[in-house]
């Protein structure tokens, strides 16, 4: 079969004829037909986390159909339409993943291949209303989005909520899960472009963070503060989140692009405030954002769809972060 | 009556003569057997708090008797001795306090002096295992502790707890209400003989924050790291709190008094930990306080006995930081 093979770090995956896989105990052999990329691909591909295993195939997001069964696994999933849940062994303690903990796609072989084995138990029915790309497009930041948003920061309706770095797969899909929930969600970017596409899509306003003082121009829009504030990057711009923050507010990051911040307790602790730092999630982090995307019909953004052959131009794409939305490859 | 007064912002609070206050609508009288000492009072003196008022007594800690009632308030309260607590308008949400939420002692008229008027609601029965002074250690300390460690952190049973800068009234309450429910608690000090105290009392161990590499010391000391961190200082030292933070673990502040510091996101988000910024408590967390007091008949540290008339000089000896236990004033 084909695959996009990671042969060693700092390299791009390669198209390569990789040996088809086949199913043992408990697990099915699953036909992708869709597949979606994440930034964990690239930091892998770029040698950014420790413990890589080369060769590998890369890929946390897959949809498809199963084709093929192993020993212990029921017969009746032959020919379902699925979306693998790309948790490894998250272990027993809903509040942190075990240290056996691994996501699809590293040290497991992925999803960026025309067929992958997982075991059964990481199956979901495809949500009816998404195409197989639009499918593929959910596990890995539908999860983090779920986990940060609603697990950790427990975010209400009617609750104001800023996402920043707006554009990513996660940022994105929190947007659209928080706006269904009806919070009032507001943006921040550092392109004008996807505000204004933030705004056409929902989004009560937003900044554009690399302007000055970015943070009081958004308080004066948003006419006061935040109730929860998501973020992934971290960095010098962390701070002003504390002033924008509404008393007993919860700030959650997933990410910390931009490194290390800086926090004055006093802010923190006058205004009763919250922080979480937030990874992945658990399968009943999982199942609870299926069950949300399902129940409102919620639908991802797929900015681009290609061959899996185009993998590696893929991967430089994303590598720019000019993304709207997931980048989709088909087998 | 005598009470400390203060006169001026920058000054010391002077043993004067005052009138003594009369109870109005839904107030009783309290004839003040003790009263304690909090930084909060030495903070208002030296006027390191915004919208600081004079002339005012000072202290939000008192026990004493209700000599006299006012209008719409049960007789049948007179004669009872009673600890105040020193909550003022919390407000509804159970999370925040309300914009008119103040501390007794500031702007109304506090418990360093021979009486004090306060609302009949903000009376709690003076528990029975303790005398008037020791009681009198409880409230403000008390409160704090139990909000910033149950309510935020949500500490169990048989949780590792870190305790940064023993010997503080709210690190001391915080120790003993920790180790009475059964918490492993480990504690930092810049002074070695606050330490040797604190693993006479119960602590099973701890280290000195002014020592080199004290985190990895202290690490390997207690075999790992810490469920529960409990700080009040912030500045350089608090960066090291992420590395001796176990996985899920929670990270709870009441004060900042080395000022900001730094966090390094990844090592939050790995490890799925919580950091919350406490102040205070709601009138939940105080009665909670006293039911946990009352259940394992904690006594609070009581380091020093006074006249109120040498409140001035309790109050420098504060300033010095040597406290281990609450300084407590006679009228």
């Amino acid at each position: 079969m084909k695959a996009l093979l990671l042969e060693s770090v700092k390299t791009m995956p390669l198209y390569k004829d990789v040996e088809i896989p086949r199913p043992g105990e408990g697990e099915v052999l699953v036909k992708i037909a869709a597949a979606a990329l994440n930034h964990r691909d690239l930091y892998i591909a770029q040698g950014l986390y420790p413990g890589i295993v080369t060769p590998v195939i890369l890929g946390s997001d897959g949809a498809g159909t199963v084709v093929e069964t192993g020993a212990s696994v029921s017969k009746d999933l032959q020919g379902m339409d699925v979306l693998i849940n790309p948790n490894i062994n998250w272990g027993d303690n809903p509040k942190v993943q075990d240290k056996k903990y691994n996501i699809l796609g590293m040290p497991t072989n992925g999803t960026l291949a025309a067929f992958v084995c997982v075991k059964a138990d990481r199956l979901a029915p495809k949500p009816a209303h998404l195409t197989f790309a639009q499918a593929a497009a959910l596990p890995l930041a539908g999860l983090t989005a779920y986990r940060a948003l609603f697990t950790k920061a427990d975010l209400k309706k009617g609750e104001k909520l800023l996402i920043s770095g707006i554009g990513g797969g996660v940022a994105l899909i929190a947007f659209q899960m928080a706006l269904a929930l009806g919070a009032e969600v507001w943006v921040t970017s550092g392109a004008d472009d996807k505000i204004e596409l933030a705004q056409q899509l929902g989004a009560k306003g937003g900044t554009n963070y690399k302007s000055e003082n970015w943070h009081k121009a958004l308080e004066i829009k948003a006419g006061g503060g935040f109730d929860v504030i998501l973020d992934s990057a971290g960095g010098d711009g962390f701070q002003y989140f504390l002033d924008l923050a509404n008393p007993a507010a919860r700030i959650v990051f997933y990410g910390g692009t931009r490194g290390s911040f800086k926090v004055n307790p006093q802010k923190m602790f006058w205004k009763q405030l919250s922080m979480y730092g937030s990874t992945m999630g658990n399968d009943s982090d999982f199942n609870n954002m299926l069950a949300l995307i399902n129940q409102h019909q919620i639908v991802p953004f797929v900015r681009d769809l290609r061959p899996l052959s185009e993998g590696a131009a893929a991967f430089a794409d994303m590598d720019e972060g000019k993304q709207f939305g997931k980048l989709v490859l088909i087998p």
